[in-house]
């Protein structure tokens, strides 16, 4: 394994602004999401070993952002990243990038298919292609890799395997063979990213939006997580991602990991999060952030701006003393 | 006090304020009603035919408050009462009366109850002893009166009646003797009395407060009755009343009249209504007034004022630029 | 008032099936609901003096079904007819009828509409006609009366009143004259009446039925009327009416009334029904009858029959000891 | 992929009964929940590679049953053990046992903690001794390995790591030195494991029950999983499990990992599967079995079996014919 896999920076960058942090080495999912954001273009691109050094980045000032992955089309939510943004304060997610997931199954110039016995691969990137492995090299081993680029690199550092699971560029990077390619299970399959960073500033509402919570349930007395979730439905808010992460500190102890549509600005939202904020007895907002396929937020019309503000007019008319003309 | 319900006042009082209306004559309910109210004491009286013309003179400044029975604990809401509120605009509830409910059998001088056949009765009182009536007077007749104190009036204007159910003090202000007392067929019945006025100015919370509505709802959809409950159910608020009654121009469309424990400057009180409006096309204030049984409002600490006022700050911190501390 | 109405029955009909009570006397809306009934054609009809008379004449076996009006688009629930079917056992609604509700005013041969000084109506009928008379005779006094046709007949049966509100039919059986027509003040009034016996059978579906039912709450707690509301909304099942009634032992604890879409044998419904037995304290079934607006009802193809039937199918088999094929 | 892991059985057993599955090899924390149940001393014990070969074994009849672990008290649900049971049919849940998880760090004989650079640990105990390596050995590397005696043998064959995280009984086979031990964060963390077969026969009832459920929602309008949730909370069933995987096929479908308090004989779980066969495209019923902390089942007594039997049997009185005296 590397220790380094994405070589210290040689030096300092000028301002904070220019760094964004990422979980290299170059050719991963997440450089390919980063890939899709404007401000980064230009920039300098940190590439770290894992999640825990990327969110240290930026909570510590190295870098201005870090792009981490934080849900899987088929593996579901990544759960350490789900962990970290639960527990360590001040993070908020300023963008969400959708990466296309595909495989390729690479080796030593020289070898075929037929030569492959083990197969490196990071656990998550194996479980994508199990299929497709179980069909073509029904009795191969298995070795676990820190990454899909470690995979493709622990070829050439005496690593036991045959082959590896490798994104596609990883031909960029390294001087492999293509066995076998698109051996993902799923040709659909996606994984979201999410650019964090410290800022207190929220992307203004596009009508396009996405808010990210985790609360906690108050106890679990039947029907704690309905009462959260009517936060959401009585006022017309639809959840994207609806995720349980245990608190850790006993079996049956959840926090939930929440996508709502729209934004804090929108009134239906802040008044959510009011109520989620006296329900629970711990509630964090991670942000308010343009959704990545860009769909606009379909709802009710009774949940609208409007609404709430006149019902707001309607109760401080209730009580002047002077009666409303 | 005028002691002729139905003709004018001699002479305009000095002051609206020293007016107060309510279904007379002398002795009726209403009145016994009206002697609970400290602030009426030492105020001109006005008794009046019916509840419209009790309305009436509030609206039309001829007194500055109005007397009215909205429900009694044997027969239900009152509903002409319920539907006048709803429909008369700019009506507050100030103030709420209990009255313990026993009624009298009377008749002319000389009479005994084996000599009656036929018994003069308002309806709503006549339900209320019917068993006693069914029991006793097992072949009578019954000719509805207008009001109690009417019932007893009718003896000595020609009525056909032999009897009257009356309330007991109508032997101070007619000429009866009292075949039977006690003859309500519930000891505990009780009726409920509202002060009513125009007045813009809410009574000061006391802790033991509830606050009346009447609202729509927005069509016939499954459920909708479900969601108007839930916007108090969801802020931990009771409700004492809750009761129906045709909007009126079509079979199954309603209105609601509600009566939540709890003042409107109660946060979670004033929230609801906050969702009532959102949600109902058409809701009205009643008022926030003293409760006649003084009973303190138990609710989930966690609906308590704080907890209101910490969520908002809290939202308000979220899109700060500047870090709370 | 008359003691006999309707005029006792010279003899006893022939068979029990052979005798329909209704509040008479003839001209009474009642009666024109009496005449929609096919099976009640031919036979004898017993015309009586109240509501009680016509349970009793049901319950005591006097005749084989009873009509008595239950709603009025006006003025809501008939609170003494829902009450009764609250407190009576074994009755059950074996049919639904509406009459459109019309009124006219008429007065003695020889009376002008200028003449008038008094009106005898009963009072739910006064109540329907109140902006017509406020309009046309602004100062009248009122009598009321114990029905409809009783209040024309006082005219002849030295009443002070000079004229009387009256259904339309009301000239084939009195020698009035009709001062003024269709005095109703919503021309689409209507009342609903319902057809009651002690019969056992319960009418078929026929995909336009209806479910009347009457259900306490189990304590005043927060919800627990949600509670009840919900039996209804998780099967899908939509309720034409809902209303509380008051028990009767003290303020604030009330049964509902209540309409649901749909029959006892549609699998939705029967298990509302079991689900509501399970939460109420005191639940009563008055009956599942054709709708007598023949609308067919409208229900989500998610609670149809067959959903039902399978998941029973598919419980039973996860208890089988051998797999299920 | 190996096909001896833990030593083949020399021969077949004597009949399938005598077999019992696990994640091998000898040591594993899986072994140590096998040794909790009494129905396996004595048999023959399968040492397997991974959680499919487990599986596979009692699909296709190699073993009577196959102990897995399914969820962490830190890590949460393991997904890959909820995602197999959620496509592989006919398994079923027919026990469940708690092994504490506890960690020691071991190297090769004349290694002292000085000299650890790299260390080789699964991943999620990796993730459980995070706080303690940071700590202690703030520099270290991690390599991943397949299992956590996988991890302590490694050392053996070559591997770069300087030391394994292992559980404690690894001193048993393997000659390592222990160079610390209770280096897991969380003193209390406990993992689940279930005994899994394709029996159709569930264990009986015993008070302290658990039910196991995998149900994907309808669609993704808002308020779904609150119907979801609706089905156990209206039947007073208490959930001490909730965990969402993503359904595979597009980011935002979900279905539900769920264990249910109570039996598939209560009355009560039995209706709210029902319920939740009626309302889920897909629901899968794992099996009810005694929870392992033997902890009796608390519920509202008006959840009880005879409210259901009573209300049955009061459902079929309301169609019978003749009148339940």
């Amino acid at each position: 394994m590397s220790s380094d896999p994405a070589g210290a920076p040689a030096e300092l960058p000028a301002s904070l602004d220019d760094v964004y942090s990422f979980l290299g080495p170059s050719g991963t999912f997440t450089e390919a999401a980063l890939k899709q954001v404007p401000e980064a273009r230009g920039k300098q691109w940190r590439a770290v070993n894992n999640l825990g050094e990327a969110l240290a980045d930026v909570v510590e000032g190295r870098s201005v952002a870090a792009m981490i992955a934080i849900e899987n089309s088929i593996e579901g939510g990544v759960s350490v990243a789900q962990d970290a943004l639960a527990t360590i304060p001040g993070l908020r997610i300023i963008g969400e990038y959708l990466v296309p997931v595909n495989f390729v199954l690479v080796a030593r110039p020289g070898t075929t298919l037929a030569d492959v016995r083990t197969v490196n691969a990071h656990p998550v990137a194996y479980a994508q292609c199990h299929q497709w492995l179980d069909r073509n090299l029904p009795e191969h081993g298995h070795l676990p890799a820190s990454s899909n680029v470690a995979a493709a690199a622990s070829l050439f550092e005496g690593s036991a395997a045959d082959a590896a699971v490798a994104p596609p560029g990883i031909v960029d990077h390294h001087d492999v063979v293509v066995l076998a390619d698109n051996i993902g299970d799923n040709p659909n399959a996606v994984t979201r990213f999410v650019l964090v960073s410290t800022t207190r500033s929220v992307p203004e509402p596009t009508g396009a939006d996405k808010t990210s919570l985790i609360a906690e349930l108050p106890d679990d007395r039947p029907g704690s997580l309905l009462d959260l979730l009517e936060q959401f439905s009585t006022r017309g808010i639809n959840l994207s991602l609806i995720e349980s992460r245990p608190v850790g500190d006993a079996l049956g102890r959840y926090r939930f990991v929440i996508d709502a549509d729209g934004h804090i600005r929108d009134e239906r939202v802040a008044d959510a999060l009011l109520g989620l904020r006296r329900f629970s007895p711990s509630v964090m907002f991670l942000g308010s952030y343009p959704r990545a396929d860009g769909m606009r937020i379909e709802f009710d019309q009774r949940y609208r701006d409007e609404v709430f503000t006149e019902a707001r007019e309607w109760l401080a008319s209730l009580t002047d003393e002077a009666p409303s003309a």
